[in-house]
């Protein structure tokens, strides 16, 4: 098993990116290659790497927060995240961990691997630590120009990987939109509705705004536009918790100790909304291989654990499970 | 003056409205019609009305919140709603307010006044009370299949009312979406910013998810799906804190000092992201008239306010300033 890691990708790469991979060789003993500027890594690398089943693969270039995804994963040939990629599909690695250009990741993936038959557009899901267990939201952010049947496809994907990686077990699928009923909501809504009533699936139909964490559904459906704005909006109200409660706590309090305990609930709290801290990453849906997305200010802790997700989901084969549910659940193709 | 009141719209009609409508009325001696069933609002109305400005305009029909907004509207034609805007019309009441069916209210403004000349889609802002001031995000419900010029409309609506009405100087615009690049997001959004970006208004870019209440924008545009799912989301999260506050209260503090400092921590938050606690309602945009529109569980001092906000925007002459603003801002009324 190795896992390749693009180095140059992340807030606060290479730095938390190397110390994440190292933990990870080091604690689990997963094999990794870091893909990135090889002086820039074997300076942060520390010492003994060579102890560590943890290796370079020198690039030249990065692709950048503020880069075009397509565009730059095409142009810069040796870029970090595009040279991951074409590791797997070489066999040299069995999967990719990215903190990078999220929209970036995607279309190296896509580009190198190849999307899975019947799948028109891969997807991210958003996992949620909700209240009773963990909550996807699909898309949050590859595609916000979707038909209806891509919105009835990140059902399939959800479902497939729920099942295999999540120990789900027929897991209620809802569709986010703006009523309850049927009638509600845009076309794409409307028509992505009825394909899911239509299916085998466990629907039971739309979930509003307000019922998003509630757990009547495992899975959300919602096109990448909307789904970004949810994963962005809880990550602020998350922030915002915590400097509410920050500022409170000054202004009351002066023990050090009822602070500590105050501030080790709001922690909690704080968690339990924060889709990043939920084992690091997400994994793309419906690609050819397995690729996970790490938030781009992903702590080394992050990291780590998105390494470990990254290696449990070769292990538990997400794609043939993917494919399986494609003919399984008779995904229409066209529409 | 004289605000037509939809006694029979709201979760809990006609008990909560005509409360909130008889305090109006003794409060500040604001002029009110309720607008239902005679013998079920007058059961009601408690001791003394008489001495009040509040009287009742019979109808027999009530919309309900399942009901299809235009049809309901144009069928029943003596529905409490319908007859509230027609007193409009005829001059026999300045405003309507309605805790009813949103959609359906906004058909009767939109069936019966008529749109402002020059609006294309009517709208409504959800007024949120942020942390540096009020924040307003349009639309929020009242349109979820949008074109570029729309959004643009939605954006010069909000601003005469924010001008007009929450007495903001030249507020701040920003456009909701996943990235800050004019670049990013759907077509819809991505030719809005240009249109934006061309005006004299003073906007800021794109807004993500997680800015939503920074305060950055003063208005922030967005198309009717996305601003409900965000508005419904805002509510549930305020709710879910609640419950999360309690259960990590019991779980690690029993100190009810300590215990009264996080609910206040909480109740800001809260307050922060609860639209439906500022004033009581939000004003529909667009149409030749004053309609506003309350949250269907509105409590009496919501309702209360509501009709106080009403009475407000009639003496601002919201209408007049749209009209001088669609003139000063160019609209561009097709693409």
């Amino acid at each position: 098993m190795n896992v390749a890691v693009d180095a140059m990708g992340g807030d606060r790469a290479p730095e938390v990116v190397v110390q994440g991979a190292v933990q990870a060789a080091k604690d689990w003993g997963i094999g990794i290659t870091l893909v990135g500027n090889r002086g820039m890594l074997e300076d942060r690398m520390g010492p003994s790497p060579a102890d560590l089943p943890i290796r370079v693969h020198h690039c030249e270039e990065a692709v950048s927060m503020e880069d075009r995804p397509f565009r730059s994963v095409r142009q810069k040939k040796d870029s970090s995240i595009r040279v991951a990629f074409e590791l797997c599909k070489r066999g040299e690695a069995d999967a990719v961990v990215s903190a990078g250009n999220s929209g970036a990741t995607l279309a190296a993936a896509i580009l190198t691997m190849g999307r899975i038959e019947g799948i028109e557009r891969p997807a991210l899901p958003g996992i949620f630590p909700g209240e009773t267990g963990n909550i996807l939201l699909i898309d949050v952010g590859a595609n916000v120009d979707c038909r209806p049947v891509h919105l009835f496809q990140f059902g399939v994907m959800a479902h497939a990987f729920a099942c295999a990686c999540l120990g789900m077990e027929d897991p209620k699928i809802g569709l986010l939109n703006i009523g309850e009923e049927g009638s509600k909501g845009n076309e794409q809504v409307r028509i992505a509705h009825d394909l899911f009533r239509r299916s085998r699936f466990n629907f039971i139909g739309n979930i509003e705004g307000r019922d998003l964490f509630s757990g009547q559904a495992q899975i959300i459906v919602c096109d990448g536009f909307v789904g970004n704005v949810v994963l962005k909006m809880s990550e602020g109200i998350a922030d915002a918790l915590s400097e509410m409660v920050r500022k409170e706590l000054i202004g009351s309090l002066a023990e050090d100790a009822v602070t500590s305990i105050l501030q080790r609930a709001y922690e909690r709290l704080k968690n339990k909304l924060d889709y990043a801290e939920y084992g690091g990453g997400a994994p793309i849906l419906g690609v050819k291989g397995v690729g996970v997305v790490c938030h781009g200010g992903s702590s080394v802790k992050a990291i780590k654990n998105a390494i470990k997700m990254a290696e449990t989901f070769v292990r538990l084969n997400i794609q043939e499970h993917l494919s399986l549910h494609l003919k399984e659940y008779d995904v229409p193709l066209t529409e």
